[in-house]
C-alpha cells in the first residue's frame, strides 16, 4: 500500500470509526460468541501473497465485531471507563504517523519535551504540590506510563533501590540479599495507598498514612488510577489532600479523562530516585546534551526502552476540551451515578453497599449472595446492558459504573427499569422455588 | 468534537500523515533545537476553554515538527528501525476506534482470540517449534508485550517463581527470602541469550547454551528483538536453531516487520509458567468461561492489567503484505547493508568491525577512538544523515543501520559519499593538527 492508497483507505477508516461510534448503541453491548469462535473463521497461517484492503476490511464486521465487547456503548456499565474521544483518536493517528521512539531526548526532542510540559499542565489541573512539577529547573516531574501497574512497579523498584542504598550506607556489612530479605512493603488488600479502589471506589486516608510514612522513611506511592481525573474539579480535590506526603503519585487519564489507552500519568518528587534505580547508558543511547543536566531521558523512568509519542493525546484533549469541558465530562458522570443511586434507593428490595462518591454505584438485592449472583447472571444473559460484580465484606455486590462518553440520563433510566424488571422476574421464580422446597 | 467534525478532521489528518511520509526526505533528519526549546513556545497551563482543531493543527508544524527526529526518513540510519507501514497505521486507527481493554477473554473476546491466532501465524512464519504454539489445545502460546524489556522481565519473574517453588518443594525448611538471596541469573553483558545484539547484531550460540540450561534446570529466555523478523526468510532461519531448548522467546515486529510500535511478540512453551506467576483473580475480572479451561486471560501473561487491541496491526500487515512481501522487505534491507559494507571495504581508510549478517554495518576509520568520535560528530552536525555509535571491545565504532521502509540504493550511495567526503575533510585538518603538534 502506497501513500495514495492510504489516503483513500484512511478516509474510509475514519468514516468506519465515526459510523461505529455514532451507532454503537444499536449494537448488542456484549457479544454472543463462545470461546474459540474466531480460529475456525480465519486461515490457519498467514497468506503467502498479499491480500487487498477490501479483503481485510470486510472481515472486520464478519470476524472481529461479533466478538467485541463494546466498551463505548452507553449500555456498558462494567469495570471502569476506558476513555475515548475524537481529539485523542486524531492525536493517536499523528503519533502513529510520526512513529518516533522517544527513549532519549535526542531520539525525538519534541516527544520528550511535550510530555514533560503536558504532565506539568495536568499536575496543575489537579493542583499537585509544586514539588511534583518539572518546571524549568524542578527536581520532580511527570512521565507517561502504560498502566497504573507499571507506575506501581516502578515506585516499588525505586523505593527498594533507595532503601537498600540507605541501609547499606548505615550498615556496610550487610549484603544486598540480606537487606532484600528484610524489606517490607506495607499495603492494604488493594495494595498501595489507593484513591478510588476498583471494587467500590473507596479512599485511603492519606492524612493519616502520610505522616507515618514520612517519619519512618517509607516510600509512599499513591494510586488514583480511576479517581484521579475527578481532582480537576475543585469539589473533589479534597480527596487528594495528603498527597504532599507522597513520594510518587499516579492516575490514568486513559480511564476517565477522555484520553485513549494507554496514558497513565505518574509524578515523582525526586526524579533522581527513578533515574538512580533505572539508569542505563550504553553508548548508542548517549548524546552530547546529557552532560548538561538540562535534558530528560525518559528511558530511565520506566521498564520499557521504547515509548510512543503519547503526550500528543494529552495535548489534543486538554486543548480541544479545555479544563471546563473536561470538568463537565466528570460532573456529568458523577451526576448520572447519583441518578442511578437515587433510583436504587427508592426501591426497597435493594440496598446501596458503599458511599457513592464518583461514578460508581455498588448495589445489591437485600438477600443472599446466591440471589444476587442470579440477578447479575440474568442481567448479563439478557445482554441489554453489561455489569460486573465485586465482593465487599463477603457480600456479592453488583457494580454499576458510568463509563461511556455518550451515556445520558435516558440510558440510566433504561438500565434501572431493565434491572428492576429482571429482579421482579427473578424474585418470582426464586420465591416459588423457595415455597416448593419448603413443601417438599 | 462530534462524529461529524471527526469525519472532516480525521480525513485532514490522513492527508497530513500521507504528506508527511511521502515528503519526509525533504525534511532535515535530525532537528536543530536545543534542550528546553518547547516550553517557551506553549502556554504555561491548559486552557480553561476549548480551542479549535485549527488552533492545535497549526501548532504541529510550528511546535512539534521542529523538534522531531524523523525515524522514517531514508536518511535515518541510527539505533534500529522503528517499523511503520500504512496497513499498520490503518489497523491502529481501528484499534483506537474500538477502544476496548482486553485484560480478560470476556472484556473483548475478539481482542484475545485474534492475538492468540496471530501469534500462531507469526510463530509458523519463523518456524518456531510446535510446543510454542497455542493451536486448539496446546500448552504454549504467544502474547503481545509492549517491549522486549517487558518480555525479558516477565521471563525473569516467571523463572524466579518457578525456581522458588521447585526449591521449596525439595527443601521446605527454606524461606522464600533464603532462596531469593541465592538465585542466580546468568547473562552476558547483553543480558539473556540474545540473537542480534544492539551494538553489533551478534548472535549467541543457542546450540551450546541450550543443552546446559536444560540439564541444569535453568529457564532459558531468548531475546531476538531486532533480528527475529529476519527468521521469516529461510536463508536466515538457521540463526534461530537451538530455540527448541528455550522456555521463552521474543522478538519485536515493531522493529523490523512493518508493524508500528508497540508490538513485541513473546512465546512460552508452558503458559502455566506465566499464569502460575502472575495470576490475579478479583471477582470483577472473573467470568463464567474461565472454569472451562478454554479461554486465555492475557492479564496473567503481563505486567499491566490493561491492553490495547494490538493484534489488529499484525492481522492487517501480515495479510496486506503477505509472507512474500515481508520477506522482500527484510531482503531489501539486508541487501542495502551489504551494499554499504561493500562501499566501506573499497575504501582503505576504513574498516568493518563486525560481520554483516542482517541490516547493520559497524565500521570505523582506521585510527584512534578520538578520530572516529570526531567523524561521527561531523556527520551528525551536518544533519544530512543520522547515525549513532557503539563500543566494540574498547573501540569507538559507527553503526550504520538500515531503517526506513522507503530507503533505497540511492540513499545508501548518497550516505556513503557524504561520510567519505566528511572523512576526507576531517583527515585533512586532523593531519594538519598532528603536523603542527609535531612541529611545536
Amino acid at each position: 500500500m502506497d501513500a495514495a492508497e492510504f489516503r483513500k483507505r484512511g478516509k474510509e477508516m475514519v468514516d468506519y470509526i465515526a459510523d461505529y461510534l455514532e451507532k454503537i448503541d444499536e449494537r448488542q453491548v456484549f457479544p454472543d460468541v463462545e470461546p474459540g469462535y474466531l480460529r475456525p473463521l480465519i486461515a490457519d497461517c498467514a497468506p503467502q501473497n498479499p491480500e487487498t484492503f477490501e479483503d481485510v476490511f470486510k472481515d472486520i464486521e464478519k470476524i472481529i465485531m461479533p466478538g467485541v465487547t463494546h466498551w463505548h456503548s452507553p449500555y456498558f456499565f462494567a469495570y471502569f471507563p476506558a476513555a475515548s474521544s475524537f481529539p485523542a483518536l486524531l492525536a493517536d493517528m499523528l503519533c502513529g504517523g510520526i512513529g518516533c521512539v522517544g527513549f532519549s531526548w535526542a531520539a525525538s526532542p519534541a516527544c520528550t519535551e511535550l510530555e514533560t510540559v503536558m504532565l506539568d499542565w495536568l499536575g496543575k489541573m489537579i493542583n499537585l504540590p509544586e514539588e511534583f512539577l518539572a518546571g524549568k529547573d524542578g527536581h520532580g516531574g511527570g512521565v507517561i506510563q502504560g498502566s497504573a501497574s507499571e507506575a506501581t512497579l516502578i515506585s516499588l523498584l525505586a523505593a527498594r533501590t533507595k532503601t537498600i542504598r540507605r541501609v547499606q550506607s548505615e550498615k556496610p556489612e550487610l549484603t544486598e540479599a540480606d537487606i532484600m530479605g528484610r524489606l517490607v512493603a506495607y499495603a492494604s488488600d488493594q495494595f498501595c495507598a489507593t484513591l478510588g479502589t476498583t471494587p467500590c471506589c473507596s479512599f485511603d486516608k492519606l492524612l493519616e498514612l502520610g505522616p507515618i510514612c514520612n517519619k519512618e522513611n517509607i516510600w509512599m506511592h499513591i494510586d488514583a488510577a480511576y479517581a484521579g481525573s475527578a481532582f480537576i474539579c475543585p469539589e473533589f480535590r479534597h480527596l487528594l489532600n495528603g498527597v504532599e506526603f507522597a513520594d510518587s503519585f499516579n492516575f490514568n487519564p486513559h480511564k476517565w479523562l477522555l484520553v485513549n489507552f494507554d496514558c497513565s500519568a505518574m509524578w515523582v518528587k525526586k526524579r533522581s530516585d527513578l533515574t538512580g534505580a533505572f539508569k542505563l547508558e550504553p553508548l548508542y543511547l548517549q548524546h552530547h546534551h546529557q552532560e548538561s543536566g538540562l535534558v530528560t531521558d525518559y528511558r530511565h523512568w520506566q521498564i520499557p526502552l521504547g515509548r510512543r509519542f503519547r503526550s500528543l493525546k494529552l495535548w489534543f484533549v486538554l486543548r480541544m476540551y479545555g479544563v471546563t469541558g473536561l470538568q463537565e465530562h466528570i460532573r456529568k458522570h458523577v451526576r448520572l451515578s447519583h441518578q442511578f443511586e437515587h433510583l436504587v434507593r427508592q426501591d426497597e428490595r435493594f440496598e446501596i453497599c458503599a458511599e457513592v462518591i464518583l461514578g460508581l454505584v455498588c448495589f445489591r438485592l437485600k438477600g443472599s449472595n446466591e440471589l444476587n449472583e442470579a440477578l447479575l447472571k440474568s442481567i448479563n444473559a439478557a445482554k441489554k446492558i453489561h455489569l460486573v460484580p465485586c465482593h465487599l465484606r463477603e457480600k456479592f455486590v453488583l457494580r454499576f459504573a458510568i463509563c461511556s462518553r455518550t451515556v445520558e440520563s435516558t440510558h440510566i433510566k433504561f438500565a434501572w427499569q431493565h434491572i428492576s424488571q429482571l429482579a421482579t422476574d427473578l424474585l418470582k421464580t426464586w420465591e416459588q422455588n423457595h415455597h416448593q422446597q419448603k413443601q417438599q
